[in-house]
């Protein structure tokens, strides 16, 4: 037998002054499933070279764009060449590079929204179906063994007819005009050129809603949506709240905000069935609290030997070392890899492992920034949430 | 100078199988400044004999109904004769009994919400307004001690322009058809003839409405809506959230729900300005987290030195002895009686006493159960907030 | 039949400046079992006759010392005559005065600890052992339901055998020499002649021993102190530890300190089975902490329907409604009462009521101190704990 | 300039069904400043051959023992031979690779303890303080970045002087024989022969007194221990408390169980001086409360921009999004990198970057098994900490 070698990565973007392009490398390399080997970090070929050197690529895989890395990496033999494109630019430049790497043979990782657009979304929508080769769309959150127990238990029925979901992701750093004093990124992330037309929607509204889908199994059906933006000078939504009701007619309340001064990133998911309750946080994301009518509440951990197969799949360290946010993440791209390897051999993988978020996550979310506005702008309550792809 | 006497106290209903009856005895009771006197505990006159017995009331001030307590009353010598009625029946027995105690000249506490109808309420009001008595709505979490510390830091703008306002009372405890099991409080909280046409919107949703208005200082101008019924078979609704916006056009976000499986009574409030944020809720009581951009979160705890005077008013213990719901309601008690000696003495009551629910915190909830009632009818995303008094 | 009167209660101490008086006065009124007849507020005549205005007794029951009290009372027709004498002064009047209320008839509520001295312990011991008069001594933390859960299920062998027992009362007031800056509470707190001679130990380190006593029905059978004056200048204990081992060899680690820098009173205690562990402190004193090894920890929860008798007995609100520190105290306030009218009727009150702290915690409590003391001045490793009765 | 390569490691041990080596692993591939070139993953030379495989070396960089491995990386040129060393083995198998590889010229990594015995401890001190190389103990939750603004902090003077340390290592798992089960963890940590003579102490209280005084700054002077073996039939202890005093005089009381049945991992360290307080616990890594006499406590964050450098060094996130156990272990690999690097560019490191456990910890870990067995053995109360080396 061949010796299995691991998978390759080119990265697009994540040079000097990126935040998500060093989470997302860390979150490859932890399980030494992947190696970075190439990279288009930046569209400054001084920068870029800057970030090869930094991060020890061989300079004859550093290059100046993701047009040249994926023409020059296509030269190379296969076993040479890299495996995966990982995209980690701003918004406006997530289409062109995925549709191209997908063209060319690469498997791709995206960092979400999956696009600028919801015009490009589907036509992206349409070229990842049609590639043979793998995508995924880092919607971290997703990754969170406590996450896939929850999703797990929900499938399973235990908590019964799901009748309630709240989810929230309340962030303050934007409570003032930020991008006003040199701050790179909130720069980009308000600036529509660049993000898209949704500013808090696109960013973290996109998180909170696919996670609401991710964990119920549920699609939402209609929408009522109240943005705003609370920081006079701001060009685009800082803030908002949306009333959802799913197919079933489960009621669902999503709020984000990037004015919530002080705080954080504690995304919080709470669903409620008729025979029980779960509820999450990210600041405490190993513990999930299950609650019953008759029964005191439980908190389930992660590492523990009572767990799901998804949660199981998702673990690194036992009850009581706590993973987090980059654990998450290395989940994600985990799966992605352990999908690719199977492929390779010709194995069907677990239903485990193809569990990370893609071109369905990616089409629904940018019809979400879409419907959120419209939904926001008009007089009438309800929006149906129809995707178009 | 005349001994002064404990203020005396009349019971209109809490009987036998009541629940908040027994509550507001002992935080009326619990700071040894009103005595219970008398009580029509029952429309029952054997039950209202029997609590009168259990709770070693002077039989001869024990009564059939409210009419006769008020009449015999009457009779008595200033001194002896009661000064107070508490009235804690259903909600359709709560006009009534006020109405004629107030004409009568009895200072009253009332249960909330204030009446059955919007009407009786708008009726009721301007009797409050005509009556040289006092009035008091138990609003009960107002009268926590962290409660206070936040209305006064946001008064005194320590965390500057609110824009944006959270608040959630989650239970679970009707997440079946309970009332249908011989449950007495479940029958009458869903029984609209008694409870009146909101459910969970007249019980908590009222609770939840007033405390963001309390703590912010600010009222809402515009709502939308939405409430459901989640348990099949169940008249009137048990679950709802509501959009807002205040008069400043701060965002705020109302839930309310009796389905929430296995939550208890977790009310929660949290509210941002453009300088700070502040958190607060029902199980961590004697906590006030305390948010800023660029610090270190604090957590402000009731009892200690460094808190405002409507805190330091309405503690008994020092730091890390908790104290709790009963305490909470006791604060308004307290509260109110202070302010009926002051009004003995011919003294001016301090801001901090006079500081507990009344006649408007009474008007504007039943216009709330009136106007989220009707925004949840109407196809129409807001309906503005206008109170008819 | 009779009609039943309330308890008739008389104090001795707390009066202007006092903090546990109040604290007493709250938890015996707040059931409605018993009220405020009479008093001897201080040893000042003046300032009874104060204490007693603003409290509102008649003035003919306002005394200027116990002694008075107990001689006026007694010329009072039974019914009339206090029923209870409750004495909430520092720890060097305590014995005189309960020896003198059982002497002459009186039930007696005592704050901890029991006695000055460890001899006053052993004399006042066998004086209420003597006494057909209820004697109850207010360790309060034994109140909480939480507590009494705990302590239910340990003796049913819910956790199995007790093989590890945390406790922990960590204070900070006393970070630096307070009583040198006119504060009342920690001048007689840290001097030898009103507190006794352990500081820390006797006000605090008593209440965590007889908390690990109480809740595991088992006896400390050798221990090793290590006490210290950590702020220079105090004449008495401010912080120690001390190992323990219980009859059964169970291991046992005990903490007081009065220095720990900013912390409050969150006393806590962990006891661990070889088949679970449990967990509860005063912060969140309304839940207590379930482990199990192979199965997800549950948070039990006052006032749940799954609970057992003891807790079932204490708790006024329904879950998440918090009791706290006054509810704790007016439980064994409660309890006592309900065994006074039990005997009046000639009853047999039930278990859940007969448990109330008394003589045996007490004597123990002495005990503690002394051996606590000469373990610390020891270079044995091991001092037995024998109590002397 | 020549351009930087990675650090190449070889592993000894982690091989199939071992726990630590994948977290070695991990930690050091995370930044992206180290390969796993090499290994000797097991003593079985298939299951090295296997676990090579696995891990995708290059099969002829899979050694079936350490000797082979430093034998034939050393003929391979610099460059490509391997720099760093890491030894994940049972801590019989800790002295002599570690012995033979920095004698060898290689960086060493070793898990802790540092050795079986303290005898092989005082030598390999000698050899370390001898060597050039690097040497690095992983005391992991030293890396844990909230710890180190704790350190910082203390050191500082934030708090003032220290008077009173709290550290407890709480764990449950071997609340019976699972050595008797089939649990390989359980077995060789319960054996003398791989483990050491102290069982609980040697595993998890080495942990806990290194941390105490790694974040102290302060040194152990005397000590009164009473360890106990709880469940019958195991050989070494699984359960102890140690009294300690710091050489300011300063107590502590170091806790270490692995029977307290149900706990995970919740290591947690509390130190008081006399300005303040700090408290931090494993479960909520990202936090560190701060405490104070006169104002509210705080809670620094990790990944806020009001950390100190130590901190700040040894974060990747944003506050709020959690980093944990295997970035903590992370923060090590990374920091001992670093210094490498700086060593080979003659630079001098950071004092962050030599922020790492080492020969030091070591000595003075295996000093205190050796104590703590003697003062628990002993009926003396204090036995003096005198290391030998």
């Amino acid at each position: 037998m061949a010796i299995q070698k691991k998978l390759k990565m080119g990265m697009v973007g994540g040079g000097p002054g990126a935040f998500i392009g060093a989470i997302h490398r860390s979150a490859a390399l932890m399980d030494g499933l992947i190696e970075l080997t190439a990279g288009a970090f930046s569209s400054n070929p001084d920068k870029s070279k800057q970030a090869g050197e930094e991060l020890m690529i061989d300079p004859s895989r550093v290059y100046s764009s993701y047009d040249e890395m994926i023409q020059k990496e296509l030269l190379l033999p296969e076993g040479e060449r890299i495996d995966i494109i990982s995209i980690v630019t701003p918004n406006n430049v997530h289409f062109d590079p995925t549709k191209k790497a997908l063209e060319n043979g690469f498997h791709v990782v995206l960092d979400k929204p999956m696009t600028l657009t919801y015009d490009e979304a589907k036509e992206l929508y349409k070229i990842i179906k049609k590639s043979d080769k793998l995508f995924c769309l880092t919607h971290t959150y997703t990754g969170y063994p406590m996450i896939k127990q929850m999703k797990q238990m929900i499938a399973n029925g235990e908590i019964g007819t799901v009748k309630k979901v709240y989810v929230e992701y309340p962030q303050g750093w934007l409570y003032k005009l930020l991008e006003h004093e040199n701050n790179k990124q909130a720069e980009w992330r308000t600036d529509p050129a660049r993000n898209g037309k949704a500013g808090c929607f696109g960013d973290i509204g996109t998180h909170a809603f696919n996670l609401a889908e991710y964990v119920t199994g549920m699609q939402v059906a209609k929408i009522c949506a109240d943005l705003d933006i609370k920081v006079e000078g701001r060009p685009i939504d800082d803030d908002g709240a949306v009333l959802m009701r799913f197919e079933n007619n489960a009621s669902g309340i999503l709020t984000a905000s990037q004015v919530d001064t002080g705080c954080e990133n504690n995304l919080k998911i709470r669903v409620y069935g008729d025979k029980g309750g779960l509820e999450w946080q990210q600041e405490d994301n190993n513990s999930l609290v299950v609650r019953w009518p008759n029964k005191a509440a439980e908190t389930y951990r992660a590492g523990t030997g009572y767990l799901g197969s998804m949660a199981n799949e998702n673990t690194r360290t036992p009850a009581g070392h706590p993973e987090g946010y980059i654990e998450a993440f290395a989940n994600i791209y985990r799966n992605f890899a352990r999908c690719i390897y199977a492929l390779r051999k010709g194995e069907e993988p677990k239903a485990e492992w193809r569990d990370f978020p893609g071109a369905e996550d990616g089409i629904r979310g940018m019809a979400f920034i879409e419907l959120v506005l419209a939904s926001s702008a008009s007089d009438q309550k309800w929006t149906p949430f129809i995707v178009e792809k």
